[in-house]
């Protein structure tokens, strides 16, 4: 692996190689909540090129402890920092793989294995643009006191996981201490169909719930002494979903309500239940938060049950409010760079999953930008290696113009 | 025990007691499909009355062997013949119950254990009916050769389970030995408030089957490249529920659907699920066929569903017909015996879930009638010994009426 590893070997090239950094990702099998090397990996690299590096075990109860990293090279502000993470999703069955998934292989110009997009190929470029920067700033020597402010890495081992010991208490770990971040570039693939085509300057909220209809048990020979539960899920259901919540609004598309389950669990055909549940899950625009958004559905269901169904609903503890990074500055510089190296103008894009970007927008503007995402967690992952280097290209545009803007 | 088998000890009583019976009867713990020593205690008793006492030990792959009875006293037609079962439903948790469920125990006037309604006290109650009849026919020696008739027991030990091994099987079994039954009484817990007030004289047919609609799988945050199953179930299922089945007639009341159970088991909230099933059960009236019925279910699914929903249905193999055994001499002299004991005109029902009944009823008419069913299945499951001596003195009327309307 000796020639994976151009910095740690000694042989100082030009400029770092995100794909080689990529690969040797790869390699470590850090599926989540497993560190699997990936940060021990990093380490050496970030030290060698100059930067402080701090990994931090988070821990709390019921769930396993992570490893996680953060990295500075340079003493002023305004620092941006670029995130991500190195934990990855399961690779599933490895025998359906055209190549083992942690083994970097490159086919075809095909970069192959499982975070090659999701997301070791972004880190990959982020820490090669961000050593070049090092490099050109005084390197292991200078400590980047010359540099026109700091390049930071907040790189996590729970994103993939319940996301607990992760960039949320990372964050707050770096408050405590008095770090500073102005501003944070995610590097999760946020590109559609080529890269360049989208970036992601916000993102809905999430709120989950679960809606029990109550009856009472009896035996369908005698439904007049039983109350099936089950026709009023349904009222209740279609009432849910009659009106759609809202028409969305120039930053944001309709907020979405999904029932991910129905359940009864009733294995007899004879028996009628005596409760039902629906679980559902509702991705909303800043026209609501999460307090809004449960008394319209509540208000919903007490509207569609009449006096004739008995229901109740509990709502998940851990939503998460929609946010939204203005255009302005940052994005600008964002966007130009990305049209710089790509010669796509991203559209600017508030949809899809939630991501650690809830955690982030509430210590400074955040916004996405990566590759191509439609290989993620699925077989055969893989990115073209053109691709890793082209990022490469866009993030250094990031870095050059963001200092520009609003360097010292 | 010995007090409670008065026809083993040799002290021959001026008639026997049908509370000891059923007694002796709760004693043996035969819960489905277990003979418990039920059978076993019939045999000897039946055999020193002069019946003729087959055990028959049924068969099947994948089901329990199931010991059943039947035993006839007299050579002569017609065959009136008293069906039942010994088998139990288990009785859950034996501490909940005031007194044990297997032992009998009889206070304040009710007799307590499981099997006391449903049906050991109905069996208790034919059985002693039919010994009377058997020792004013001649008893043990002259086997029946004087009486005008013939009485016979039916009795399974398989009513409260799979019911494969039981009494299906067993009216094939009699009918390959030409043995010919003319009418049956079946003494499964009938009357609904008071000894009386119900017999049934059929039962509505019972039709299964399992709604699956087909999705895609997906993730809540892009639900355009998923296709979540559940609105188009919740669609269907209203569409199946929109409009009565029929309005009944006559003899039947409405035939009636009843969802009894909607499954997706989706443990996730962030995952649109791939698929989800609606299992349904349809008690009905003699107004349908299975096969009509299915047809209408599947009409009304192919409605709901227009192009924009992805459907199957399955029904299950072990549908029951609807049947009628219409008003006539057979049921008038029921309907009089029951009025001469109990004071009440019963009203002519097929309301309830189905009984072996709808195996009887293809070998000749049947009526079903016994105890006041409300505590059938339930902890504390108790009936009135006076009850149980009352139904005993409506059977014997049964056999008096019969043999003057039918005998030879
Ligand atoms: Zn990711
Ligand atoms: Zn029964």
């Amino acid at each position: 692996m000796a020639d994976l590893n151009p910095v740690l070997t000694g042989r100082q090239p030009a400029s770092a190689d995100p794909v080689d950094i990529a690969r040797a990702l790869i390699r470590c099998p850090s599926v989540t909540p497993e560190e699997g090397g990936a940060l021990a990996y990093l380490e050496p690299l970030l030290r060698a090129a100059g930067f402080v590096v701090h990994r931090v075990t988070l821990t709390s109860p019921d769930t396993p402890d992570v490893e996680n990293l953060y990295a500075r090279f340079g003493t002023k502000g305004p620092n941006l920092c670029f995130a991500g993470h190195t934990d990855v999703v399961p690779p599933g069955d490895a025998a359906r793989w055209r190549f083992p998934p942690f083994e970097g292989v490159i086919h075809g110009g095909l970069l192959y294995g499982r975070g090659a997009v999701d997301m070791k190929g972004g880190v990959g470029a982020f820490i090669a643009a961000g050593l070049d920067f090092a490099m050109r700033h005084g390197g292991p020597d200078g400590e980047g006191a010359q540099a026109p402010g700091s390049i930071s890495f907040l790189i996590t081992g729970d994103e993939e996981g319940v996301a607990i010991n992760g960039t949320e208490k990372l964050l707050r770990w770096l408050a405590d201490r008095d770090e500073r971040i102005e501003h944070c570039v995610l590097g999760e693939p946020s590109s559609r169909a080529v890269l360049g085509d989208m970036v992601k300057i916000g993102r809905r909220g999430s709120l989950s719930g679960t809606l029990t209809v109550h009856g009472k048990q009896g035996h369908v020979g005698y439904p007049h002494l039983a109350e099936n539960p089950i026709p009023g899920l349904v009222r209740l259901l279609a009432g849910l979903q009659a009106d759609v919540l809202d028409r969305g609004n120039d930053h944001f598309q309709a907020s979405n309500l999904e029932v991910v389950s129905v359940d009864v669990a009733n294995p007899a055909f004879n028996v009628i239940p005596a409760e039902a549940t629906a679980r559902f899950n509702i991705r909303f625009n800043d026209l609501w938060t999460p307090e809004t958004l449960a008394a319209e559905i509540e208000q919903r269901l007490r509207t569609a049950a009449g006096n004739e169904v008995r229901w109740s609903v509990a709502f998940e503890a851990r939503s998460s409010d929609s946010f939204l990074t203005a255009p302005g500055p940052f994005v600008e510089l964002v966007v130009d760079a990305i049209a710089d190296s790509t010669g796509q103008r991203p559209e600017l894009s508030t949809t899809g999953g939630t991501s650690d970007a809830r955690f982030i927008k509430d210590y400074c503007p955040v916004i996405e930008f990566g590759l191509v995402g439609s290989s993620m967690h699925a077989v055969d992952e893989s990115t073209p290696v053109d691709e890793i280097q082209a990022l490469t290209r866009v993030y250094a545009g990031i870095i050059a113009r963001y200092f520009a803007t609003f360097g010292r």
